[in-house]
């Protein structure tokens, strides 16, 4: 887990804390979202839903036929793990920001739980695979849910 | 937990599958969320960040020092973990539907990972308490992140 990085990987006024356990409930990987972008240098800042790639969602069994009647929607909500992501920062200096800022005033990876929400248009279902575009994380990301965009139904 | 839920709660048409251990990765509660919803009937569909009642979300400590900046933001994102749904259907009837549908193709707290976002405006923030418009959920429900909205900076 990338909880154990070490403290002379913060930037200086950046704020670690004392985290805890994370044990307060469980996830379960439903599948993995493939893109092209393998390190976290080469992801997009924000998926791009009408001129960005297409990536691949990749839905595992038992979960597969949990995607009938998804091509009703063509706006749909990622919900996925950044696995690589440190979760003990409170203030971050973001590379591109003015000095520090709390952890829930940025979209950083870095959080005490590390889910990111995209927001994605559905290009094509074919069994258990989705093709979409307007993902900006890494290849091999676990996935978490699959929902309709709230504001577009 | 829900997830032991009794097969009789099914509807006819919904399909229940044995979802194994929930062991891949593990949430720690942030806070919680307080509304004037104590029964699940009582909430809204979905929140209303103009109309809605304004609703209280309380961030724990060490995360206070996180909302620092938060201000800036007028719109944010609230995810937050459905502690009383169960995780085992993929495929359901939601009552005011025509007929069964995918688990992913519904917004429906029944899921894999019962984690909802919502979409609120930020009403004010006093210490570790924020004051916001547009949450749906039961009084006391665990607080996963806030993070600001992607598409309004």
């Amino acid at each position: 887990m990338a909880e154990a990085v070490a403290e002379a990987d913060i930037r200086p006024g950046e704020v670690r804390i004392e985290a805890g356990e994370a044990a307060d409930a469980e996830l379960r990987f439903i599948g993995r979202v493939r893109t092209p972008w393998t390190v976290r240098a080469d992801c997009p800042r924000q998926g791009d839903p009408e001129g960005g790639p297409v990536c691949r969602i990749e839905v595992f069994e038992p979960w597969v036929a949990a995607l009938e009647g998804i091509d009703r929607h063509a706006w749909l909500e990622v919900l996925y793990w950044m696995h690589e992501a440190r979760r003990d920062l409170v203030v971050q200096c973001p590379r591109a920001g003015n000095g520090p800022v709390g952890t829930f005033a940025l979209r950083s990876p870095v959080r005490p739980n590390p889910i990111a929400t995209s927001l994605v248009r559905l290009v094509g279902v074919a069994g258990g695979t989705l093709r979409v575009r307007g993902l900006d994380c890494l290849d091999d990301t676990p996935l978490l849910d699959i929902k309709p965009d709230r504001s577009r139904g």
